[in-house]
């Protein structure tokens, strides 16, 4: 692929007391994620600085202000330089920070930005922390809420993927007793919409999809609760009218297992945790020696917004920030799926 | 250990047109299990014979109707008998059967008896189907609800247990509505107490307790629902004045993960899906060809009752009734986690 025609991602940086900036270092000092696209970096170029000399990479630093200003050449990283307030002097690592929080918010803004203008051609977010965001004034539960703000997107949902497993989720940052209110035929049909273009998108051509109950064993048949025969069935009636292969309520406690054993392309989940819980249990594993929960597969991406957005699916670990411990996989696995998206765009 | 040593159980013979008979017959078939124990069965012989021939096992059947006339050797089923109403001529095999959820339902009520006289160390269920103990008039939601009521027990919790994991529920067989109501302080203390106590019984000295919490990320701190703050936490907090090893509340979606990696030796989850979705992604395994959920570990034990109860953790599994293909490796693991209890009632 000749070098202008690779797709432009923007990558967010995170927070600057997290993980998120020795992440992307190590992304983009990858040979390999240079022969896929062109990467460029929403961040700040001394807080860069500082984390390569702790973590002992080094690449040169080309701080831009518009795409053009780029070079796209591995060993150097194209940064679009954001300010942080107050200097990197006491990079607070580990610690909940305004300043770091501001900083993660401009990036983020500034990579929407991008797209949105079509500047780039996918967005790849790095891991905030949600206390150091608000610290900052800025009153968002996450990426996902950001994104819709900014865009203007009333209907969007999140999706958790990997190999096997494509999990939508019908709410998410909701408590579960509002998460119960939610489940409502109208928003059952369009998370499903989402995922079967996704499906589609990310190349399976006749998606088959699992549709979870709400309650245990899907209510059994209204013993446990009736959403399934007053929200559900209805939806999923609707969409088989569709054509769409849609297939439930499922006990949700079975609709995992089978969709990871490869009998669903893609799963909705009525709730986070439904739709989280297997996905981590499948996808994390807690590392005993540095009491710390490891990513080992897993992307979270935003459906329904006008740009694309796909991120790591793990925190800012703050315990191993600066220690060059952290691994770029996630990351890189993030990049990947964008360009997944980007393709189907350019088909 | 001489014979006389050895714990009886009482294992159910579970629904009669599903693989319960099979996998019966199988355990009871494995000279192991005599060596551990002296098991009798709660079924009715003609089922029994007519599944022996169908999968070409064959063992003497001793009808009886007290443990004394228990031969309890290899080779031969001591069988507590129980009339199938209509006799076994058109067994419905795979189906929905008021006669069978009769058989079913007077053999678990048989094998209660016989511990609650102390005739039995222990029972061990096999697999039933609530719509035909149903379709018998029996209203029952399944075995927890069927022991507790027969032994008047009002405290009790089901719990899950693998190798590494083992879940206990706050609520089970409600709608999710329902259990959000039922997350309350004093249910939490309780059976956090029956898991600590179950843990020890099981050989864990100091048992670590994680608490899972109710909504997405626990509540992050009260901005999604508030359970978190006005129950779980001050549940935690007496435990831990009582000297409970006890932690929490910790984001559902991660504690499973830890649990599983050896974090903690026990969990409490929220409902019945928060503990059912991770054991059984953990513990079960979808089998294509035969498109079929496999239990490929796991036990489900009661506990809070004053008698010994365990079971599989499957169900009839009427797809593939009377086949051959059930394997009884569920129901021997519940027989062992019987055994684990039994020698710890006599220590």
């Amino acid at each position: 692929m000749s070098d202008s025609h690779k797709p432009i991602l923007a990558v967010t940086m995170g927070d600057a007391a997290g993980i998120g900036p020795e992440i992307a270092i190590k992304a983009f000092a990858n040979k390999e994620v240079y022969n896929k696209c062109r990467p460029i970096l929403m961040g700040n170029s001394e807080v860069l600085a500082h984390i390569m000399n702790l973590i002992d990479i080094k690449l040169k630093l080309n701080l831009i202000k518009q795409v053009e200003e780029a070079v796209f050449e591995w060993g150097t990283m194209d940064v679009v330089e954001h300010e942080l307030e107050g200097g990197i002097k006491n990079l607070p690592l580990g610690e909940i920070n305004a300043a770091c929080g501001d900083l993660a918010f401009r990036c983020i803004l500034s990579a929407i930005k991008f797209a949105m203008n079509g500047k780039v051609d996918a967005t790849v977010t790095g891991p905030i922390n949600k206390a150091s965001i608000n610290a900052a004034g800025h009153s968002f539960s996450g990426h996902t809420e950001i994104y819709a703000h900014y865009t203007n997107t009333k209907k969007y949902a999140m999706l958790l993927a990997d190999e096997n497993l494509k999990v939508i989720h019908v709410s998410t940052h909701v408590s579960l007793r509002k998460a119960v209110d939610m489940v409502k035929k109208n928003r059952i049909i369009e998370v499903v919409q989402l995922l079967n273009s996704a499906l589609k998108t990310m190349g399976v051509k006749n998606p088959r999809i699992g549709v979870a109950g709400l309650n245990p064993h899907a209510g059994d048949n209204g013993l446990f609760g009736t959403e399934e025969q007053e929200e559900i069935i209805p939806a999923i009636n609707k969409l088989l009218q569709e054509g769409v292969m849609v297939d439930g309520p499922i006990p949700p406690d079975s609709l995992f297992v089978l969709a990871n054993g490869g009998r669903y392309d893609g799963c909705v989940a009525m709730y986070h945790d439904q739709g989280h819980i297997p996905f981590k249990v499948i996808g994390f594993e807690w590392d005993k020696t540095k009491d710390l929960l490891k990513s080992i597969k897993g992307v979270n991406i935003t459906l329904g917004l006008p740009i694309i957005r796909t991120s790591v699916d793990h925190g800012t670990a703050f315990e191993i920030a600066g220690k060059g411990l952290a691994s770029e996989d996630a990351l890189v696995l993030a990049m990947d799926y964008a360009l997944r998206f980007c393709s189907a765009n350019y088909n």
